[in-house]
């Protein structure tokens, strides 16, 4: 190249360098290293590497693009622009050559590696290098002079246009491949895969040029609920989204109850196995059919999920999961092909399994810190990923730590006398006025307070129908603060609270939040049981943390993550005054939405970002909860509410606890009767 | 290593050298690169790695080995021998340590690169280094502390006993190493499979140590006939042969008319595809029957065949075959799963397929070449690999040419009018006295001939049934030694031939072989269209080896090589009487038996087999006879038997050929009362 050959600026980049004149705009940007998208591989089909020049004086770079500095409009780019709208401006960088001077935009949807957003506990920007995409080649003819098959040709021109080498092709694509050329006059369309080892695979074969739908799922497969957002390969675009319920909770409500069904039941693992991979056929075909594609549009699919999850979709064996040591079969990150697991998406569809962290700490927390990257954090960060098991992170740039914790399915409503999932008429928000000790609420679908003029009309049509898990923790750290329930969790008499609200039952008090029996409604009230099963919850939750916490040498944390679907809803103070997690300022307290989740939509985007948790699961510290003997000492002094020893003076700080004692209560009376009949 | 070191000769590989006092003989071996078999790693488990020490003075190696040169059999050592016999003066080389100067004996069947020995032209020798082998391995226990799956510590262990890395495994084979690992105490025996790209590939799986039937199959599917042999891949020892008929025969005769089929019929491919696969199925449950195993024990499978072939039986296109440019889909060897094709081996059976030549000259012809490697020999060799389709190779060191030639099945007796396949009770040889025109044959199953005593009471018991290819051969060529048949294939009437043998038959005559009508017998003759169709047959085989002839600019072959399941029962001399073959010297024309099977053997047992025919298909130059106008001129000039401007004077000095002329048969009568008229 000379010093008079054009010089090209690509923005918004900022590379640049001389190319000889006459070049194509796309060759340039490949010379010079800028990532400009193209599926044809140059013969002005695709469009994909439409290109905006900047015609004018840019003193900044120095230079002035003339308007003869780029060829005009050839037949190629002409034939297109007669068939098919280009935004004003726009050329077509294969088609158009450089002839003086030039600067170039390069718009985002023309970038391969362009970037998307996805909304966690702050908006996380991911870089778009997706394992599979869509390639067009052209091949000679068959020549009998010089025998060829179809498939070598395919693969000279992939390695000629596209420096591909080794291409893994089953015999099915194969056939498909030799039709696709008869039908498309010696020109196919090709969805590639790399994900495994680099090599590519083909997985979708259309004749001639195809804008074929590459679609891929990312899988957030919990004990409870199985979400996943069906996201374009190409865009980043989420298509569509949703969730149904893990169908083993048949079989068992929690993880160890599966197991044990496993374990008891000749055939039973199968059988969860075989549950948990039709809910995923389902809910597949679902969203594609909301997104107006068919399930064979589903080129790829990324799993998280616990270990249990993972063994039993797997087909592993989950009996060496109930008990010391927890041996994994196998935490390993995999790549497999949907058809090994009898999931019916495109024939070749590949799958991608994150790595598990340890025999109790899943690819749920693996996906977290893969979303919420704890190891980049300043602040020491602790991240809890609350569900029916909780995932539990700590740590910063120095050091992570993760355990697992059996909080059970309180959190989210289940073993809750009045607990329903998160549903229109599921009670989520809860005020309770410290005076009068009157409650106030907000159910899901209606906007306004229970107190509010128009509530009492809009809730005739959702109904006020029971409390969800954000209500009942809500619902449980208001009568903390009001002092209807005393530090060790015991609900007062009507008399000692001073409210009517406080009902006898049996030989404790349950507080009624909501009486429509009148009208022939439901009873909504926070049982003695009610407050037992969020304390069992919360403790659990607190002693794993606690347990980290000691592992790393602390006792405050600076940062608090709450992840999970529930993690969203849930709010800081009260989760605090719960003493959920270790006392920190409010401000401090974030939620990540679905971190789990966001994580499973990174790593289907990214292949870079598999190579990141595969090797940071790695340098995860696992804390084993279940054989550790601090654990059962830090349960115990986290039954208190907030805690029983730990000050949480910040939080008392900003709100005043009262701490009445209502030893006085049936439930205390019996232990005072038995203390006094063993003297 | 000191000059003082303990100097070890390993004998018959040569390889010497010093280890230090108290290195094991398989240690010893490794260091030194003398290949020593082993399953178990040097548990003392397996007894692969057994040795001859010889004791005793070396005046050829210059040392004498002490009895103390070796270390006494250790408590592993004798407590196998307690369990099972070991043959006198073999040790243990795993357990056994070296003491002083040694010489050892690998005997061949503790060596895993052993040699085995195939029957052929001459007989070939194999070097075993075949795809698929066992390995053992012990693991760690899992420990919750280091966590880690049981897969992890499973490659942590064959990297470390084995030197294996990146090994592939299945969800499946993931789940049944799980099982395996709990029922073996932490200890495994793995199938391995190194043919894809050297990436090890986990094929079978047993608790703790075991010794598996690891069996492998070399399929040489034929138009008309598959065959099958049943190999021992540790030992290479064939287990159990057989055929079966392709039942793609009732689609059609011959490979043309199959892709007429699929070319008229919708779904007629699959039917086909179908049919093979189901075909392929039956034979290697009987081979494995026959072996005593379970068709689950067959690991492997490698495939020569026809390009018609190869595409039905892979599901692709035959229809591009039929006609110019008579496109392959794919001609590259491949690997793939028996899964892929829907052939229910072991689960995770691959497939070796191997490469084709070119549209009409497949891997049968591969397969030929790699058992027959023309490229390595001095003389000028022809090829033939009779069949339905002739498979024909020409070469030498310098250069290999190949074509196809479509032979039809005349030489299997098929399309003849007493013809029947080669079994019991077939007519396979025969001779004609020159001066009676009196016959005498022999029938497969009876060693005597028809005229001697013992024929009569012998043949009641298989009956003489019809004739066989190369009874027909032999037959026709006698016929025309013997002067019963002109140069132009005509039979002689009984006047002009002077036998009563020769009887008219509508316009034309027959020559009676066998005549058991009296008895109600079959009467078994040679009619003019049976003639007919051997000149045809023979033509198109002379020609395409006369056009190789042309492409490689000589007019003689020095040796000539007679392959194919048929081929190995052709009488040379008859052979060339009728010109199915180039003139040669009678002794240089040998017969290969079924070198496709043999070729097909090879590549089973050893992997850089594999590699040499890949890469010599691409050495060989492809001659396409169907648009080469020589072949017609060629096809016709050999119409004659033996041929109508060929002198064969070789073959004259050796064998008279009376040269009558039946003109004045019907035939000719025919064409002269038609000329006549036409004056």
């Amino acid at each position: 190249m000379s010093d008079t050959d054009p010089l090209v600026i690509f923005t918004p980049s900022g590379k640049r360098g001389r190319v000889p004149a006459g070049t194509s705009v796309l060759q340039a940007a490949r010379n010079l290293g800028v990532d400009v998208d193209s599926v044809c591989g140059g013969h002005g089909i695709c469009s994909k590497c439409m290109v905006r020049p900047a015609f004018g004086t840019h003193p900044k770079h120095g230079i002035t693009a003339a308007e003869d500095a780029l060829s005009p409009a050839n037949a190629v780019e002409r034939a297109y622009r007669e068939k098919r709208p280009v935004k004003p401006g726009y050329r077509m960088s294969c088609q158009t050559q450089v002839l003086g001077d030039m600067v170039i935009d390069v718009p985002a949807e023309s970038q391969v590696h362009k970037q998307v957003v996805r909304k966690a506990a702050t908006d996380r920007v991911i870089e778009m290098d997706p394992a599979t995409r869509a390639v067009y080649v052209e091949i000679a003819p068959a020549d009998m002079h010089t025998p060829s098959g179809d498939w070598e040709r395919v693969t000279a021109a992939l390695s000629e246009s596209w420096g591909l080498g080794d291409v893994a092709v089953s015999v099915a694509m194969l056939a498909e491949v030799q039709a696709a050329l008869i039908a498309g006059g010696n020109a196919v369309t090709l969805a590639l895969n790399t994900a495994r080892a680099g090599r590519p695979r083909v997985v979708g074969v259309w004749p001639g040029f195809a804008e074929p739908a590459l679609y891929g799922l990312a899988i957030d497969l919990g004990s409870t609920t199985i979400a996943a957002h069906l996201t374009d390969l190409s865009t980043g675009a989420v298509k569509a989204s949703g969730g149904v319920m893990n169908p083993q909770i048949r079989f068992g409500e929690d993880l160890m109850s599966r197991v044990s069904y496993a374990m008891m039941t000749p055939g039973g693992a199968a059988e969860m196995t075989a549950a948990v991979r039709e809910a995923i056929g389902t809910l597949a075909t679902e969203l594609a059919q909301e997104a107006g594609v068919g399930i064979e549009a589903i080129f790829e699919a990324v799993f998280v999920m616990n270990p249990v999850m993972h063994h039993l979709l797997l087909g592993l064996d989950p009996v060496p999961l109930g008990q010391a040591p927890f041996a994994l079969a196998t935490g390993a990150a995999l790549d497999l092909s949907a058809r090994e697991i009898g999931l019916s998406f495109a024939a070749e569809a590949q799958l991608y399994v994150l790595p598990l962290i340890a025999g109790h700490v899943g690819a749920d927390a693996a996906a977290v810190a893969l979303s919420e990257a704890p190891q980049e954090q300043e602040d020491l960060t602790l991240i809890v990923d609350v569900g029916t098991n909780a995932e539990i992170l700590l740590g910063n740039r120095e050091r992570v730590l993760a355990c697992s914790s059996p909080t059970g399915p309180a959190f989210e409503g289940a073993q809750i006398s009045s607990g329903q999932r998160a549903a229109n008429g599921a009670i989520e928000r809860v005020e309770i006025d410290p005076v009068t000790k009157e409650p106030r609420f907000r159910v899901i679908g209606i906007a306004q307070w229970s107190d509010e003029p128009a509530f009492a009309r809009k809730s005739t049509r959702t109904g006020v129908t029971g409390i969800c898990g954000s209500g009942i923790i809500e619902a449980v750290a208001e009568m903390r603060i009001a002092g209807i329930m005393d530090a060790n969790g015991l609900i007062g008499s009507p008399e000692a609270v001073g409210s009517p609200r406080c009902r006898k039952v049996g030989r404790t008090y349950e507080y009624v939040l909501h009486d429509a029996s009148a009208t022939g409604g439901p009873v909504i009230s926070i049982t003695q049981a009610d407050v037992r099963a969020i304390q069992l919850a919360k403790s659990a939750l607190y002693a794993g943390a606690r347990l980290l916490m000691d592992e790393f040498g602390v006792d405050r944390v600076e940062r608090v993550v709450l992840a999970g679907a529930f993690g969203a809803h849930i709010s800081p103070k009260h989760a605090m005054v719960l003493g959920m997690i270790p006392d920190c300022p409010l401000e401090k307290v974030t939620s990540a939405g679905n971190a789990a989740g966001t994580g499973a939509q990174i790593a289907l985007l990214n292949l870079g970002a598999r190579r990141r948790i595969e090797a940071l699961v790695h340098e995860i510290t696992k804390v084993e909860t279940a054989i550790e003997p601090r654990f059962q000492e830090h349960f115990v002094a986290a039954n208190a509410i907030p805690h029983a020893t730990d000050p949480f003076s910040g939080l008392r700080a900003l709100v005043p606890l009262p701490e009445p004692s209502f030893n006085a209560g049936p439930d205390s009376g019996r232990a005072t009767r038995r203390a006094r009949r063993r003297r």
